[in-house]
């Protein structure tokens, strides 16, 4: 599977907040919902992603945009199993992304999509701190890192529209209280939805899909 | 339990390699083993410091300086189940440490000290980019994040003397390969040493505290 690697360079904007307002505002006007997904390394992004993808793409044109310090590991195995439109953004070692990468990579993938998902550096606390100009920002924590993440790494859950709490298969084997994760991303943020799935066994990923399903009607 | 709190500013050292290189100068003149602790989030880092420091404590004098972005959590805990000395270093959102917070964290912990463990921020990418003068760079991976990591993260898998598997209770429950892992960080440093643990049954805790006397003695 041939995936096309795009070598970022540094941001050409001086002002990303600005740049970012930009490229969200272009977006809507096209339709497009852009999906910045954050997590640790090792929560299961990829995974989740392939599951996700495989049931939207039935109704929407989706692509993918993954970010990666120095392998295309991600872009390969998500368009071999999804068959999207995906591209490798290599980051050089960069811990995060902004909205001049994320217009780079929105101009290799090209037009013509519904839903893109932007695959953020694996960091919980550096890719919080820049907009990309994503107009939906996910965050991703799974059972094995514990239900105090949210309390540790305030800025990315509280800057998130949507938390998703992965491996929930893996429940039985960690002290991990979902209530409590979920009162912990409230006390963060008290607007942000939070959705446990097991991307594994597929328990409740229909909820994950109806929700993307209804920000789609929305844009 | 009363844990002191430092609020970590930017570094006055425009130079961080050099200020790294008189910290770490020092510290082997004055017999000081200095441990920079890092990993992903939810690693287990504080429950695996709390076993390692209960076993090592009683021939050492320990102290440990924590990371936290926003919570003092973490130093409280570990003072409390080890009764060893402890300073919470607030980083204010910062990513990383640098030598001068370092410094700034072992002048509050103060002098005496056989053994000092610095649990940096839960980040793979940016602390291995700052050398905080530690005598021995530690990255923990735990068994829920993956065998692959070690090649998605190169930086700091390329420059740590010890790579520790936590969380290895939960074998079972994974695809992850302990043979695999270790030629994964080895081909990322041939230098290495790979030891696989689990704070919670104790399993091969002995190797890993082994680890730290042979280290000790060396200093």
């Amino acid at each position: 599977m041939q995936v096309r690697t795009i070598l970022l360079s540094k941001s050409v904007f001086e002002d990303n907040d600005r740049a970012a307002e930009a490229l969200r505002a272009r977006l809507k006007e096209q339709g497009v919902c852009l999906v910045n997904v954050m997590s640790s390394p090792g929560s299961g992004k990829t995974t989740l992603l392939v599951s996700l993808i495989r049931r939207l793409s039935k109704r929407y044109r989706v692509g993918v945009m993954e970010a990666d310090i120095d392998s295309d590991v991600d872009a390969v195995t998500v368009a071999r199993e999804t068959g999207c439109r995906s591209v490798q953004l290599h980051t050089g070692g960069m811990c995060h992304l902004d909205a001049g990468m994320t217009e780079e990579g929105l101009a290799a993938l090209g037009g013509d999509l519904d839903l893109v998902f932007l695959e953020n550096v694996g960091n919980l606390v550096c890719p919080a701190e820049y907009d990309t100009g994503a107009t939906v920002d996910l965050v991703i924590l799974s059972v094995p890192e514990g239900d105090d993440k949210p309390l540790k790494y305030p800025l990315v859950f509280g800057k998130c529209d949507l938390a998703v709490v992965s491996k929930t298969d893996a429940l039985p084997y960690f002290d991990f209280d979902l209530k409590r994760c979920a009162e912990n991303v409230r006390e963060r943020n008290p607007k942000a939805e939070v959705i446990p799935v097991s991307a594994k066994t597929g328990e409740n990923m229909d909820a994950l899909v109806n929700w993307f399903i209804k920000k789609l009607t929305e844009v």
